[in-house]
């Protein structure tokens, strides 16, 4: 089991930008507890950050057959891309949308989500934690589909 | 270490009402996967549903100085309640608001919700498994705090 | 063939209340007239009346089951409450929304409905009147659906 | 008693349009029903379509003074003409809206009927029925009237 | 020197149609009364009134090259009829848009003129008196214009 | 003289919740400076505080020809109850809105209420304060009723 | 008869500023041209152009007792005055709106008039025109309330 | 196989009308042209103009059975009239909607159409070339639906 | 103590000016009454109207080092003034804002006010009352204010 | 001639990418059939599919004095790209814009273009068919310039 | 050459209204600073405040014919005076609007300036240093302006 | 001291698109205006064009640590770019958003700049010029820095 995870704009500045709101962790440090959750539920993670809304979709399209399930934290791009929005309903994979604050409470043009009503299910506001949770949750959604699919099978037996 | 959990509206219907929504699991099932969840992390938890807007402002108010913490999913309450907002914002504990259905991919009214600002975080669109998800980031957010007043006690000291 | 007729906030005021919009017949009267009419049709009657949210909607919950319609004049919850609106989508039965006057003439805030577009029909603008066109409107549904019932019955056999 | 009964835009091609919103049932159809319950009332009805704005207009005109009363379905101009509600405001005859489908549980512009805010009632979503009920309104509302000018006439004496 | 006067929808009905708000004057009255003056400069005028949008677009086309001044009063269709504004502008004549009611102190929708854009001036709230004022106006810009094309021949040679 | 003091949802939280925004006083304070200053001006206080919007509403009926006059502090429900605005309009009494803190200065939703176009006037901003002035307000009103009865009395003689 | 006219902001720019959109007519031409018409018509008129919306309310409030009507070019201040609407209101005299250019054909923000709804009638487009047409207006309407006074006066002997 | 060309109000006037936005070519020009290419693809050609809603609307009716395909430029109809767009829903043919000119690129009200919603596709900004391109378009589409149908009728020998 | 009373535009006319909506109490009345009031509490009170919002402004600035309290009647410039606003916020001092009529049961733009964020609080709807009850709210306010400086001087010591 | 066709973002998953709205062609065999048609029409083609605004905007700018035309299907940025916008205005060649689906058919947010008011022309809904429409008209409109240009070099001589 | 410097209402509490917004430095020190660049690019200075919109009105028209340029900061006024900027649009001078604070970090209303579309340039945010700016910037478009002329002039030779 | 200079997507075209709005200069002769400048006041300039979003944002967050200032001139992406403004905002520096032309006089979608609440100040409208008045700007303001930064060191001594 594959999950790519995906960092929108500006996260590469994690732990340094703005603590107040997204606070003191870095990439990095969320990178190796992911690995460490994953590597127990034997799910292999990819990570990918990038600022350009192209790379976004690039690497969005590249899980197309190659990945389970994306966890994707689209920053700033969630508020503005279609473009994203596209990709992720092309590839049509189980997908998670994070945020690390709370964007419900923070300006109002943060409240809306282009690409939120094409995933999965949207988890906000437990800073690093988001990502553990989505984790988890992808962990589930896999898992399901995996003993649905072995229901079938069985079926067609 | 206590949590409460708050039903909105039309969930005791769960299991029931629309299941290509909401899906097949009842409000029973889902306390009984939380309790087991809860016990383990040494987590005492109170269920309470209704379709009064009172009812839930009254068990909010309640929860000042009795719970640790408390899991709502408002429901329809989410879209119109401002009174359910108010009572959150004055009891101040860590709240974490959940929709089993992901709202965003759901009609516009339903896109936004009044008592989002207020809380901790909000989780939407994993079914029954959104309440468990709940259930651990707030067990997160109770060993933070935790940790740190036992940092706060230590340098007291 | 049970139909429950379910009055919303401040109906029971009627007669009383703003006779120059809503006439002199108090909520009794009604009932009476509706019961003779029922009685010809052999269908039973319920009469409830709440200024309670949370009342209406554990009604309409209620009637899963035991009745076969609602005729429900939802008053100034029509324009304000997803939840009732929830509940009337949840219960799925034939429903009537009624309105003693005809609310677009009036203002702006009472042209909307939210529970309108989750019934089988509106009547609304006729006074008293109302409430005996939608019983003679039920009426006709649920007989179309017992003829509907019994042709299936006999193409089963 | 004479009401005259119009139909608004398409509406000739009821039965043959689109019958998933509209049912299989013919204009005749509705006509040939709708006599047997006027002649039951002694009131004489006259039938008009067009997919003309000024013919139907010109046909509300025509009622001052030669009819009792209106029903119209004014179908598509509900919702674009202002110069039907003017009409129907200047011929100011009991009248009542009609509209075969539930409008509020369709597209968003089909929500908001110009004409609405000046006719006496409007009933909507009960199909070919949405006319029988219209027709009994009317007779009870022509049926009021009468009696009223009856008891002036009586004072007056 | 000709001009034509166009009235819109219902008003063949003024002096009978809400004398409230539209005076006893019958449109027969103003015509008399606009041919006096008429007469008096010179000017040939041309009435005409329709119900339907279509008649009133082939009357104003009809003026190309036949007509010198348009003076209308579109009624209804000045906050509905982009076509009539077409029309309008691809006559491309001095035209003067008149209401006979103050248009700005009636209901909200009644404020916006989808031809005003497209006319010479707009004169509005002077009952029977607006279109005396409009002719009178018309006749201005008439005879300025031919001034203008005097002073320009005479130049030319 | 009968005054009826009506506290909305969250407003028994008062001392407690926020005391930035509301202050420290509670609502037992409030109704002690109350009662003295009604002894002084011979009227008779009734408090009420319910988190329920169907309990005002059944306390704003119960005014019916029990009391003279109604001091209301809506709360939250100012801001999304057309039920309670509903009740108000029905039974007619002078009534004064008021608000502990002023809320034009806070979030934009609490800028409009639906309550306040029905009532006789409004106070904001003057936290426990603002109930005095209400209750003065209100003696005024009482005693100018008071006046003018007694003189119509005197004129009927 | 005495009649003010009052000319809004940066109208005494008139025939210096924009030609384009007002034309090369100054404001003492039009002066000039009225008094001719006034005289003729026993008017007596007055003249008032200030840039001060103070000194525009204090005028229009200075015609209580002592004109007989009002013509008046708010410029700029139509669209953001509603303490000149208010004063307007509040001396109740026969007023008329006019605009040297058709606002309609302007900028977005110059369609809308907040005083247009206070006012007997509006003229809008037609240059230095627009208030000879207003005048005669103002002619018209003073001439058929002295007819009505006189019927009155004759009546009441 | 045979095509019904629909013009909109004002389109008879093409070539004299405002030639700077629709060019010199005359509306017959562009049927000579049609007929041409339409000839070579054995698909007849009807044309049909009207400036009256109405009797567009009766066209597109009198389409249902007689016609394989519509190509229509509703021109100022596409922005005001359902009951065109309903029409055209009703019949449920291959249509194509065009427009002379880039509406984009012209007024705001001129950039919503309200008919394109329920056509094949849409056409716009090319001049004459529209038509030609959406005959061309309609020749494929026409083609690829005898295809099917072949194909069809294959299988089910 | 010292409290400056400032009238906004039209004021002076008040009991003259639309008594239905302002009753019949003059300007010098208000002022006759506010001057008992304000004796008995040692306050002094310098009383202003203008029409211009300029020297409403200059008068607001004055009051800086002067004054110690403002009540405010900004009338239209409550919704339309941005530079009052200002004013208000840059001296600083408690200020209260009065309607004599409830704003809030008359046109929507009169139910924003600019001025009201920048206020200690609002009354309005009790006519000439108000501005008693404002003088009384400040009396409060200022009593509070000295209080707490008293305290403040003590603590100090 | 040279014709550069631009494919925005995620149109490289055409025929993979959800086939109910875009049909089962490649990007491929796209070029293949338009290569065809170009070549007998003398145009050489060039085509360039990116997921980065930023590069299509390079190959827009890159088309300054290289290329004759551009064919240009923006996506997902036709509805969120300024800058797209502004190198189309800038470059200021021949342009068609295209939509495979008919994107007022779609959801709301895709009905509005920021491209299309700068473009020649629009076509869409066409499927793979809308761009060999596109190859075609821009064929006539290089053919048109070229007849132009012709003509004034002969009118030169 | 001759630059008119023109401050709006509260400007002349600079240096004392609320410095955490506009900072220490009073008007007179800006003056001071201002006259010393003035003086080394040999322009002339004329500086004016009022809180009166018709003072600003009255000034920037006393420029015709005497200024080479204004620098103007409307403050408040900016939102809300379409007659300051219909003055400015008049005397169609060389202007330059200036805001001492960032007004796009600040309240949405103070986002919209109705100036702004008629100056040559705005400048804002640099306190007193945007003042030094806008003269600095002003030097250079009229030393420009003079070159221009000055080459007209010659060629004109 | 260094400042970056960065232009956002087509500024590479500078002086070759649309020079009626945008002049003629190039963007290197701009860049050697500045270098003089710079160097006079011993800043050191770096400059950057891109028209990607993401080039953008990483050359934004390059400046951390090795820049003192920005000067951005965001094009097209000011009024698209959430990402921009994040990256702007987490990098902390003094930053002056430039525009060549007044964009408040350009379509209404160029009014609003999602950066400017980030940025220190703006300017706008200056050609060529604005640059050189955001370099003088930011030469001020670092100056005021280091003497800040200076005191605060003696003070630390």
């Amino acid at each position: 089991m594959k999950v790519v995870v995906i960092h929108g704009p500006n996260l590469n500045l994690l732990g340094i930008r703005e603590p107040h709101i997204y606070g003191n962790i870095k990439l990095d440090d969320i990178h190796r507890m992911l690995e460490e959750n994953a590597k127990a539920n034997h799910i292999t993670l990819e990570f990918f950050q990038s600022n350009f809304e192209g790379e976004i979709i690039d690497k969005i399209q590249e899980c197309l057959g190659t990945a389970d399930g994306i966890i994707i934290n689209p920053a700033a791009y969630a508020h503005t891309s279609i473009a994203i929005r596209d990709a992720l309903a092309a590839v049509h994979l189980p997908t998670i949308e994070v945020h690390l604050s709370n964007i419900y409470a923070r300006e109002e043009f943060r409240h809306k989500s282009l690409t939120a009503p094409v995933v999965t299910g949207v988890i906000s506001g437990f800073g690093a934690g988001t990502y553990q949770l989505a984790l988890l949750a992808m962990h589930q959604i896999l898992a399901e589909i995996a003993h649905l699919k072995a229901q079938q099978g069985n079926k067609a037996q």
